[in-house]
């Protein structure tokens, strides 16, 4: 399997992703509370251009037929357009989206309302940003090449961990890279957090999402690109994942204040930068398709070395919540597809200079990765 | 003395002070670390309408011929004005600057900025009101009654403490209420947390005002009117407040987590609400025009039976820091003056619920608080 230049060339930027004082676009709206899903149509209410201009309501399929669905306020000529998150999103399902969108409707819409995980997330995000920049998706992954705000839209997550629901990118599979759209106008104009709607999450997979919080928690606290802004955020959401995965909470606690971690801990994102997990967990994505929330778990479980601490939490965690990790994972790689996972890896330069600082190739080697990957 | 009616009436209607799920609006744009006030000059030149639309920068008068003047960023004609902040924002202030501005230029500016402390930041967010709805900031005293957005405006905390870098309100002493114009839009449009412009703080200042965010945390996490919303945000910043002003942090580590405390314990009032210290002070400022930071620590001194291990922590600060606070303030008081004290602090109703529940005047009696006063 060849590596694809672009893939590789992805953070290398390191001005992109290590800004010393970005100007950090915050969501301008939130609001939160058990049940203020209910408030979401007179929210959109007053951002309704005129009749002829709907929301478009991007849901994951999983709420088909469910009562969510029939609480969505669809009036006028609203859309309501189930969508898989079995699939990491890619820039061509954004443009088939756009496309179906502008073909259904004369007018702009008025907004559009993503409601589900990351998946969804991301997807409303980037959908928003394609209804008025042209071209495919693909154009715009990358650093601020967005150059007109997006659409109005709207953020309404029903699992906690991942952050899209606060951060300024939007990760995309495209043709030749998976890459975020990294923009201001990308940040979400309205966030409505209603712990409630995750009370149907599966186990393994509230697990996963959950520990994408903690793990990158772990990664951007112990890095060294870290400042008080994002440390305060992070120690708040990682405390938040500790209270959540080791306490004794009720489950409505539990519920708020895992939304909260995924809250902060996306916050804290905005002058820090993930580590080692996820640069080897991308290794797995990009050869094996394996989803970021397990990638990571299946990664973190074998850095010790780096993150003693965090594994050993992360081992409670497992142990706590009777979560039985995949194994074998790399067990019949060839040599060829196991160098390929290490290229990916170590291409993520600024995940590297973040966990380890600038000397990272006096501790990170292909052998090295190699015996990690081979335990997975 | 009279206690005037509005006045009393002040937060008496709950829903306005206790909304259940609120449409928080955040700051959209924040930028941190250390010297990025030097970033000033490329975020406004963004923002600049024209030529002919001016930036006004009030700025506390304490600056008046440091370097820090020197480093603001004007051009064309450029309005910098020196404020005092001896004194608490008043209506007529805003009014008077807004008359000023209308008549020094033909177009409307392209925005204010505001340099300073609460009061600086208080008075900006309100001149950017009054620039764009007419009549007296008066008018607008209370709950959403700006009906038009804000012209765009700047906050630029010099001190940390106070939250009104990220608050939807700004409390203005008016012709016959102290009250806020609390808004959707009145919260800045832009912030810029550098930790070195609170470099120069007076020692006891640096102390009040770091309290001023202290107690607000402990009153709204003790409070009943919590969420978990509001509740990570009070944590981390009471948690940052005790690293400040009970651990040995070096200079800049203090002053950093000093203004991320102050900005968590603003964005913690999205959903909660401050208690006894706060009424009772109010009583102190109405009567004897004590400042807000001072006011809150005479009190809450004072307040052992209701916060007593907040009230420990805050003994332990003021001892490890030396600072002595004023004694005998209310000694020469006669009844009639206690009377009205204690009729100002009993009207403030919804911070009293959130302290002791509904039935809180089975707990607080004008005797009671009576004794509290004197000891003050």
């Amino acid at each position: 399997m060849e590596v694809k230049k672009d893939y590789l060339a992805r953070p290398r930027a390191i001005k992109d992703v290590k800004p010393k004082f970005r100007n950090f676009p915050m969501v301008p709206r939130v609001v939160f509370g058990s049940g203020c899903f209910d408030q979401l149509g007179d929210i959109l209410m007053a951002k309704r251009k005129h009749s002829d201009a709907p929301f478009i309501f991007l849901v994951d399929d999983v709420f088909e037929g469910t009562e969510l669905t029939s609480r969505i306020p669809r009036i006028f000529n609203d859309q309501l357009i189930f969508i898989s998150a079995d699939q990491e999103p890619t820039t061509k399902q954004v443009d088939v989206l756009v496309k179906r969108i502008e073909k259904d409707f004369d007018d702009l819409p008025s907004g559009i309302v993503g409601i589900g995980g990351g998946t969804l997330l991301d997807l409303s995000k980037a959908v928003a940003i394609l209804l008025t920049n042209n071209g495919s998706a693909s154009r715009y992954q990358g650093w601020d090449l967005v150059l007109k705000p997006a659409l109005y839209h709207v953020g309404i997550p029903t699992i906690s961990g991942t952050g899209a629901e606060v951060s300024r990118t939007t990760v995309l599979l495209g043709p030749e890279k998976k890459l975020g759209i990294n923009s201001d106008y990308t940040t979400f104009d309205q966030v409505l957090l209603d712990p409630d709607l995750t009370k149907g999450v599966e186990r393994a997979q509230w697990f996963y999402t959950g520990m994408d919080c903690f793990i990158h928690c772990i990664e951007s606290l112990q890095g060294t690109f870290l400042n008080a802004f994002s440390q305060s955020y992070g120690e708040k959401a990682l405390e938040l994942c500790k209270e959540v995965f080791l306490e004794e909470l009720n489950p409505k606690e539990s519920r708020d204040k895992l939304m909260m971690a995924s809250w902060h801990g996306g916050m804290s994102i905005a002058y820090s930068q993930v580590g080692v997990a996820h640069a080897m967990s991308y290794g797995l994505g990009f050869l094996l398709g394996v989803r970021h929330g397990i990638g990571n778990c299946l990664v973190f479980k074998h850095l010790n070395e780096f993150y003693p601490e965090g594994v050993a939490l992360f081992d409670r965690m497992l142990e706590k919540h009777e979560i039985e990790l995949p194994t074998g994972i790399c067990a019949n790689l060839d040599e060829n597809e196991l160098d390929t996972m290490i290229s990916v890896a170590m291409g993520m330069v600024p995940l590297w200079e973040n966990a380890l600082g600038s000397d990272w190739r006096n501790v990170i080697t292909p052998e090295k990765l190699a015996c990690i990957y081979r335990k997975i």
